[in-house]
C-alpha cells in the first residue's frame, strides 16, 4: 500500500482547526469513531477531523464503524479517499454533518467480539519475567511463539471511565494462604490494541503476507492489571481476575491507511535469536513508528508528569505475525476484534511501560516532581496514554489519549 | 426456589413421543434452543419437546433465546410455567408452533459475549498436574481459587459441526525448537456448559447467595485440546491456539427451572482442606446431580463406545461459586456469557474425561471394542457426548449430545 494524496502533508481541511500542527487529527490521520450527537439517540459512525466529528453515517451512508471494520483493505482505502476529498474539497457540506467533540457523547467503537493481549516486548517479558519468576525470566517459548492469552471482552472501556480498585484474593507468600482484599499493587500496562477486520472462516488461517489486510487500525490500550492477585491467580492457566476488572482504549480508530507513512522495517532479530517459524516470516514485513507515552496526574500534580516512552516498533512481533499467528489454527477473526500488544517497553528504566517494571516490583519507588512517591498507582491517580506518529516529510498525526483515574475500592460487605 | 407443577413426573405432554421414558425432552425439561423453520430466514426462539420444537418467538413472543437470558430468574420460572402449560394443556395451539427437530436448521442458542473455561474438578487438576509438572501437580492456589481462564468466543461451534485438526507449534523438548505441524495429539475434554444471564454492571460484584440466579442453563461442552500445541505454548499466559481452534455445545439449554429436582448439597471438602473465603461461602449452595458420559465412535466401530462417565457434583467448585469469583472483582456478565465448568474427571479411571487422563498421556492406549487402540484422537473419529439426570421421584430428563468428528488437518502450502 503506497502513500496517496491523502498523505500530502500540503493537504489542508476547511476545518481549519484541523490544521493546527500541534493537532493529533489533521486531515492525514481521520480515525474512525462512534458517536451520538447531543439529543439523538442513533450511535453513528463518524471521523473525528480537529476538534470536530464527521458524520460519515449521514454523509457517507456508513451505517457504522462495524461495518468499517467488515470491508475489505481496497473498499476502506477508497473509503478513506472519498472522506479526504470531502474535508478538504472546495464545497463544504452541511453544517450539520460536522458535530464538536466536546458536544458528542462518544462510545467505544464498536461491539467487540473477542479481545486477545499479546506480550510481544521482549524487555517487557525480561522484566517481568525476572519479577515473577528469577530463575528463568524468559520461557524457552518466547522467541518462537508470539504468546497471548484471551482477555475479557465485557469489561473493555472507554476512556474516561473510572476505574475501581478491585478486590481479589492475593497471598503474602507463594504457599498461601490468601486473603481476600482490594488491591494493593494496581498498575497500568501501556499497550497499542488494533481492531482487526474483515477476518476469516473458522479452520482457515490467514497468511502472514495477508494478515495487515486484516488490521482495521490502532488504539491507546491501558491492560490494568492487579499485581497482588495476579501472583496469586495465575498458575497455571493464565492471568484471568487480575485483568478482567477493567481495560481502556482511547475512542478513535486510527487506521492503518493513515499509518502508511509510518511504516518502517521490523528491528532486526539479533543473530543469536532463532529466525521465524515460515507462517511467521514475510520479507515484505513491516511495523509502525507509533511512540506511546504514559503520563500520571496525582492528587499532588497541577500537570500531568510524564513517566515512560516507548516505541512500537521495538516488539519483538509485528502485527502481521500476531494475526497470523492467531489464525493459524483455524480460529476466527470477526469485524470488530482487538487484540492487545502487550506491554510495550524499551531497553531503559524511562522506557519501561507498567509499574511492575519501573519500580522493580515495588522496591524503587517512582518519585514524581511534586515529591510524591509511587509504587503502584493510589485512589485518585490517573493515567494518561498519549501515543503520536512522525517522520520526515510527512504530517505528525496522533492517536489521541487514553485516560482511566483509579477511584476506591467498594467498601467490605 | 422449590419443585412446583412442572416437575410433577405424571404430567405428561400431547407431544406424546415426549412422554416416551427414554426422552430426553420430556415436559419436565424444556429447554431453549434457536431455530430455524424450512424456507423462513428468521432465526427463532424455541422449546425443545420430545422430538419437536415448539416456537416460543410466535407463541409467547420471546425474541431470541438471549431475551430469554436477560430476564430476571423469577420471570425465566414464569415464562417455564406457562409454556409448560400450554404443552400439557387441553387445548391445543396451532400446529405451525411446532417443528420437527429433523426439519429445523439448529443454531447456536445465541451470541456468546465472553466465553471463560474453568478448572472445577479436583482429580482432572491432580491428573493433568502430574503429566505437565509432576513434581508439584496441584497449584498451591488450586483449594481457593476457582481457577479460570478467558476462552475464545469467536471458535464457539455447535453440535455436529466438523472439527479440523489443528496445526500449531509443536516441541518435542521443552526448550525447543518447535515445529509447525498438525496436532499429533488431538484430544477431547467433556465439560458441563453454562449459560449466563442477566448479569451484572461492571465494578459490581455478584454475592455468592445470589449467584444461581445469574445462571440461566446448562449444556454439554465439548473443550477440544491439541495436548502438544498446549504444551508447549501455554508458560507464562495460558491455553491460547491449543483450544481456540474450536469447542463444541449442544445446542439445548436445560433451565436452571429444570434442574430443581436434582439439586443436592455439594460434596463435603475433606476436613483437612480450606474452608473457602467468604466471599464464595453460601450455607445454602447448592450443586447438581448431572451424568457426564464421553462415547467414541471410531472407522472401525459400528456403534460408539462408552468410555467414561464422571458426576459434574464431584467439582470442587460450585457454580455459583464460579460466578462469585467471575464477577468478584468487578467484572460484567452479559447476558448470553458461556462458562465452562473445565474437564469433569472423577477419582477412577473410568471417569476420566479426556484421553489426556485416560491414557497417561499416551502411555497407556485406551484399547476399543474393536481392537482399536487410541491415545489421541485419529481423524475420522467421532466424540459424542451425552449428559442426564436422575432423582428418585422425579422423570429423568437429558441435555441431549454434543457431538464433533475430527476431519484432517489442512494441506500444507
Amino acid at each position: 500500500m503506497p502513500t496517496d494524496a491523502t498523505h500530502d502533508p500540503s493537504l489542508t481541511s476547511w476545518v481549519t482547526p484541523a490544521n493546527d500542527p500541534a493537532s493529533d487529527f489533521p486531515i492525514q490521520n481521520l480515525p474512525y469513531c462512534r458517536f451520538r450527537k447531543p439529543a439523538d439517540d442513533k450511535a453513528r459512525a463518524g471521523v473525528r477531523i480537529g476538534d470536530e466529528i464527521l458524520d460519515i453515517t449521514a454523509a457517507f451512508a456508513i451505517e457504522s464503524v462495524a461495518a468499517v471494520m467488515a470491508l475489505p483493505g481496497a473498499a476502506r482505502v477508497d473509503l478513506r479517499r472519498r472522506i479526504s476529498g470531502l474535508l478538504s474539497g472546495k464545497a463544504k457540506p452541511a453544517p450539520e454533518l460536522l458535530t464538536p467533540v466536546r458536544d458528542a457523547e462518544i462510545l467505544l467503537p464498536c461491539e467487540i467480539g473477542d479481545y486477545t493481549d499479546f506480550f510481544a516486548s521482549l524487555p517487557h517479558a525480561m522484566n517481568v519475567g525476572s519479577l515473577f519468576r528469577p530463575d528463568r525470566p524468559l520461557q524457552p517459548n518466547y522467541k518462537w511463539v508470539p504468546v497471548a492469552y484471551h482477555g475479557r471482552a465485557s469489561s473493555i472501556v472507554l476512556s474516561g471511565t473510572p476505574v475501581r480498585r478491585p478486590w481479589g484474593q492475593i497471598a503474602e507468600i507463594r504457599e498461601g494462604p490468601p486473603v481476600f482484599s482490594p488491591s494493593r499493587r494496581l498498575d497500568y500496562e501501556v499497550e497499542l490494541g488494533a481492531f482487526l477486520g474483515p477476518g476469516n472462516q473458522l479452520g482457515e488461517p490467514i497468511p502472514v503476507a495477508e494478515a495487515l489486510d486484516h488490521v482495521v487500525g490502532v488504539c491507546l490500550l491501558n491492560d490494568w492489571s492487579a499485581r497482588d492477585i495476579q501472583t496469586w491467580e495465575y498458575q497455571p492457566l493464565g492471568p484471568f481476575l487480575a485483568k478482567s476488572f477493567a481495560t481502556s482504549i482511547s475512542p478513535w480508530v486510527v487506521t492503518i491507511e493513515a499509518l502508511v507513512p509510518f511504516r518502517r522495517a521490523p528491528e532486526a532479530r539479533p543473530a543469536s535469536d532463532p529466525q521465524p517459524l515460515p507462517y511467521l516470516r514475510d520479507a515484505n514485513d513491516v511495523s509502525f513508528d507509533i511512540t506511546l507515552e504514559v503520563w500520571l496526574r496525582t492528587p499532588g500534580l497541577e500537570q500531568p508528569a510524564p513517566v515512560s516512552r516507548a516505541r512500537f516498533a521495538s516488539l519483538y512481533w509485528t502485527l502481521a505475525q500476531m494475526v497470523a499467528h492467531h489464525t493459524s489454527n483455524g480460529c476466527p477473526i470477526r469485524p470488530g476484534d482487538l487484540i492487545g500488544s502487550g506491554t510495550v517497553s524499551g531497553p531503559e528504566k524511562q522506557n519501561r511501560g507498567c509499574l511492575l517494571e519501573m519500580t522493580l516490583g515495588g522496591a524503587e519507588p517512582l518519585v514524581l516532581p511534586s515529591g510524591e512517591t509511587r509504587t503502584f498507582l493510589d485512589d485518585g491517580d490517573e493515567v494518561i496514554l498519549r501515543g503520536w506518529c512522525a517522520a520526515p516529510g510527512y504530517r505528525r498525526i496522533g492517536l489521541g489519549e487514553c485516560r482511566g483515574q483509579i477511584v476506591s475500592a467498594r467498601p467490605d460487605r
